[in-house]
């Protein structure tokens, strides 16, 4: 049998489920994978191996018509994020000595109800906030940093240490370091997952992400949070069955449902509209991005689809400034306390944001909340337009050096627009590194940009050239 | 010498700093005052005395120059927002057996740091979301409401069991408790302060909310927290002292500054262009209602004031139906965790967001959402012209019993547009209870709407026929 923790998530809850594979061997094996790696990668924040088997044979416990859809499924957790029974340190001096909080946050406590076992805490930069790395290495070379900030997510889901990873993004902290460690990320349409329990940067921003090797994987976690498109929602005031389900490309998404009950729907590439976004700082892009692009359009066209490369209107342009307006803002009021209480603790960057250092008024920072509001119905309507949306995850590969997390350019505008993404990776650099891509849609279609990205997911692993050797 | 626990927080602080009164005398007195009330009042979730009076000793210990500005000031907390050191019970059979948390919300964090002492919690409805109310009644008669969700903050403050107490508000959670208890409660602006550690409900409604006797100490905690309007912010890349001040009736916000080297600002009323906007929900207006209504103009213009009533123009009348919209699905995935944790154990209006039994569509909740963004600057815009804007807080008096803690419609508008609430109360009832009227303003004035209220205020109080008779 193949060794547990190769196993995807949906593939180890098959095999639980069958009687097949015990919640302990499983996390044994993912306990043992991390054993092995854990001095070169580090990306865990807390973990407490002992306590981990005693949960998972408590799960074990559990009558087979009580368990959970998550049953024994093993998460990772963005250290950035409470949970009742392990500290949350926040990467903060402030926080090094956090005892478990006695409070899970929001998603934790439904990923629990699902039966899933937190296995524990993924390293991330200081409040989830600055650039500077912490001790993570990207898997697939340890010279090189795994993204942040949320490092250890990344990089442990890459490294088979845990099938799937919460993170959080502000700019791009869930979407780079799918990028770079080439595995499939998901920042949901803003709002979709409660971030109750979650250290606050931007209210307007953040955002709760996933990790995991397949979108298979991501689906599954969609539906036991409920993250629904309006697919499937009866009309209001309607009788009987009608439904309401967003149109794409003029095409209404069909499905059965397999035997799970879940609908298994297909995305076929021939004769869909796939537009092609480079977005304002296209300029910024390396080399190792502007391959996967063409890249991707070639293999796109070559199974059928109709791909256009299309241009953000007029106003687009001013979204990057006012996200970083929104963040020095909201920063300002997010971090007085920790500044009141330890400022001497905290990194230089956030005595900026409390301090007010870039001079931002109240003006300019409601011009920034309109301006972004007024532009995403914009957005909605442009990308509606499409079957699917493509921009760029990176600016390239993961960079050498494990002290800077990297850009986030190319994310920032689509987590203030609020839109669903998914970083989809297959792409190779020139380096050897995973590059992705990262598939785009109007707020609230996140079901569809999951269904989408894992047909072009696909085409991506058989074409891009990238393939992980870690294992 | 008064007993302490008369005296606003201004007042005490200023006896503390003389050295004329110990924070452990002033937490006594409170104390006492609680012990003597609470049968009737109810008004705490937790309260433990010899841990208060501990906590006072420590700060008796911390040498006068390393005071904060709120040394010894005694702040109740609504038992929906973190506390490290008290459990936090959110009125939810779920967490009716709450330890401490080892976390403390931002803005407890900026408090404590800023010396203050958390007196203990305050009761709400449960999550601060269903309003079925507590078991706390209206310090003025014992027979009505005292509003909610943050019944216990209002009630408390208005009973002089402390000075200041901390609430929520997602539609009329704050205002309304304002109102019915005869306190200034101030809602600022939307992302002033920030809410981690707070239970959430709506990402886009959800304020931190504050009570106090009067606007003075409501200002202290204002500069605390910081929440500042553009009113002395350097200009952007500009030189020297230039200020970007907004301009209010065309008229500059001047100041002295006192002997603390705080501003000392005056609102005159006269000359002033004072709005009063019924809003489209006016209908629901009751008699005590009303009659403030004409009062306060009359008050207003007989100082010199020029009162005009104003509409809001075509649109806002749709801002009702979106905040329910908004609350619904938001409140679809705030609540979800918990539904699956202990479904049996929640309020069945829970189970409804949860379930979407409002059949809400995600085109309609973006609607929604996208409506409210396009007034945002309207109301700016128009609030701008006038020196400050006068809505009604609430339909009438607080009602009998105290099953239900009534109706937010007069607050939800201002709530889900963001802008700065004064519940300012002054006003009788037919039954003798006290009304305020609220004072908003446009996002991000909270200065000017708490210096305005002050003077309003000032007017209220003298001719508006309300006087507290708890003491």
């Amino acid at each position: 049998m193949t060794e547990p923790y190769l196993l995807t998530a949906s593939e180890a809850g098959a095999l639980m489920k069958k009687g097949d594979l015990t919640v302990e061997n499983y996390a044994k094996s993912l306990l043992s994978r991390i054993q092995k790696r854990d001095a070169q990668v580090k990306a865990w924040a807390y973990l407490d191996p002992p306590f981990v088997l005693e949960q998972a044979r408590n799960l074990d416990q559990i009558p087979a018509e009580k368990r959970g859809p998550l049953h024994g499924i093993a998460i990772g957790v963005k250290d950035v994020i409470l949970t009742k029974d392990m500290p949350t340190k926040l990467n903060s001096p402030i926080y090094a000595s956090s005892t478990p909080s006695t409070i899970d946050a929001a998603p934790i406590i439904t990923l629990r109800a699902a039966g899933a076992l937190i296995l524990g805490k993924t390293t991330t930069t200081e409040f989830a906030a600055v650039t500077t790395g912490p001790c993570t290495t990207n898997p697939h070379d340890r010279t090189r940093t795994p993204g942040g900030s949320s490092s250890g997510s990344g990089a442990a889901v890459a490294d088979f240490q845990v099938p799937i990873a919460l993170g959080t993004q502000t700019g791009g902290s869930t979407i780079r370091p799918g990028s770079f460690n080439g595995i499939f990320a998901w920042k949901p349409t803003w709002g979709a997952v409660s971030r109750e329990g979650l250290a606050q940067y931007s209210v307007t921003c953040d955002t709760v992400g996933f990790y995991a090797r397949t979108v298979g994987d991501l689906e599954m976690l969609g539906r036991v949070l409920r993250v629904e498109d309006d697919e499937g929602v009866p009309e209001r005031g309607g009788g009987g069955l009608r439904f309401v389900g967003r149109m794409f490309g003029g095409r209404r998404e069909g499905g059965v449902e397999d035997d799970e009950g879940v609908p298994e729907r297909g995305f076929e590439i021939q004769g869909r509209r796939i537009a092609f976004c480079r977005t304002h700082v296209w300029g910024k892009a390396g080399g190792g991005t502007r391959s996967a692009w063409e890249g991707a359009k070639r293999m796109l066209v070559s199974r059928g689809a109709e791909v256009e490369e299309i241009e953000l209107p007029s106003g687009f342009e001013r979204v990057s400034g006012w996200h970083a307006d929104v963040l020095a803002g909201e920063g300002r009021t997010s971090f007085l306390g920790n500044y009141l209480l330890a400022k001497e603790k905290m990194h230089p960057m956030l005595h900026g944001h409390v301090n007010n250092t870039t001079k931002l008024t109240r003006k300019a920072q409601l011009e920034a909340y309109d301006g972004c509001a007024r532009l995403r119905p914009v957005w909605d309507d442009l990308a509606s337009k499409y079957d699917a949306v493509l921009t760029p995850s990176v600016v390239d590969e993961a960079p050498v050096g494990t002290e800077s997390t990297g850009d986030a350019s190319f994310c920032s505008i689509w987590t203030i627009l609020h839109v669903p993404c998914l970083n989809i990776p297959g792409f190779e650099g020139q380096n050897g590194m995973p590059i992705g891509l990262t598939l785009v849609g109007p707020r609230y279609t996140d079901e569809h940009v999951l269904w989408a990205g894992k047909a072009i997911g696909e085409v991506f692993r058989e074409e891009g050239g990238w393939r992980s050797k870690v294992v």
